[in-house]
């Protein structure tokens, strides 16, 4: 097979992560998501405490984005906020040294579509639902009482969100960024992965 | 076949309307777009002059808003106003009477996945490029200079945005209005006919 990276970008609830894996799975490709954070952690020697510390920060939104762009220039935290930029940027040379050593992969998140913007042969899926749709599937698959899910699911997106707008300077979720986008209400995750490899069979 | 209607909005230069048109024909359905008015206008009486002044008022913007807002409580302007806002009224009837008279069709533009947005078995499609990807279509397919085309192509969309989003109350181009949205500048016209069939053929 030709080489062929596919990027996912998803709303919390859209089953973006479950189209990811089945799609990696039938292309017989690598996939990769969190547990990519931790290969990343373990290569380039950052405790995983901080990395966790990054994710935690990216739900204050403005509070992140401040912090952030105060980094260096903070006194006393400047250690801490540089480590967390840098440790972006040690994600970002390794997915990019993965989709130049020629190997197919899918990879759900991380900025990814950023990330690998103008590396050809990449396809940059985004997936998003309903709220109902999302709600059902937080409840019935991730196994999230209805209560918590309504609690957490705002939040969720939110975070991805700020992540991602700092990050990258770009609005998360402007289909611009994406060459096919999809509402998994409308067709399940099989049919979605069916349409990802048609997709891929297609295009240019 | 299962009747099945798809409603196509676009960004002007990604080529949505010969996709449209050539769904249409693959699928052996009727495809409407802009005629569609002119049958509107002919069933119920409406003068095609005020239909060309309602468009190019949308241009406008602000302007268009403000003056569609204050339709009926204008005076002497309330019954050119009013005109406007029962003619897109009348195309509301006309289209809704096609889905439900169980034909299938392809219809482009027009505000109608706002309109079809709660009659089963219609997709909706968002066909959009990047800046280049456009310029170079409506450069080489639509036949413009490069200079008209730079001129007249931000207006185009800003126009479509408008009257979409007056009338709708919804705003233009959130991927939420649609069930699959796709870059044309990533796969050819054929190919989105053909994914497009694909679509049809897996979605729920």
């Amino acid at each position: 097979m030709k080489k062929q990276i596919v990027t996912i970008s998803r709303e919390y609830g859209s089953g973006g992560r479950i189209i990811g894996s089945r799609l990696a799975k039938k292309m017989g490709v690598p996939y990769y998501d969190r547990q990519l954070l931790d290969k990343v952690a373990e290569e380039s020697g950052f405790p995983r405490q901080l990395i966790t510390e990054d994710e935690r920060m990216a739900k204050k939104g403005f509070l992140y984005a401040l912090s952030m762009a105060f980094q260096g220039n903070s006194g006393a935290n400047s250690n801490y906020l540089s480590t967390n930029e840098q440790f972006f940027l040690a994600q970002f040379d390794y997915i990019r040294k993965l989709a130049k050593e020629e190997e197919s992969f899918v990879i759900v998140g991380r900025c990814a579509d950023y990330m690998l913007r103008d590396i050809p042969d990449v396809t940059h899926l985004f997936v998003y639902a309903s709220e109902e749709d999302k709600l059902r599937r937080a409840t019935t698959v991730y196994g999230l009482t209805e209560e918590d899910a309504k609690k957490i699911m705002p939040g969720m997106d939110k975070t991805r969100a700020n992540y991602y707008n700092y990050h990258t300077g770009q609005v998360w979720g402007d289909y611009h960024n994406y060459d096919i986008s999809l509402d998994s209400g409308k067709i399940d995750e099989d049919a979605a992965v069916e349409l990802m490899l048609k997709y891929i069979e297609l295009k240019k």
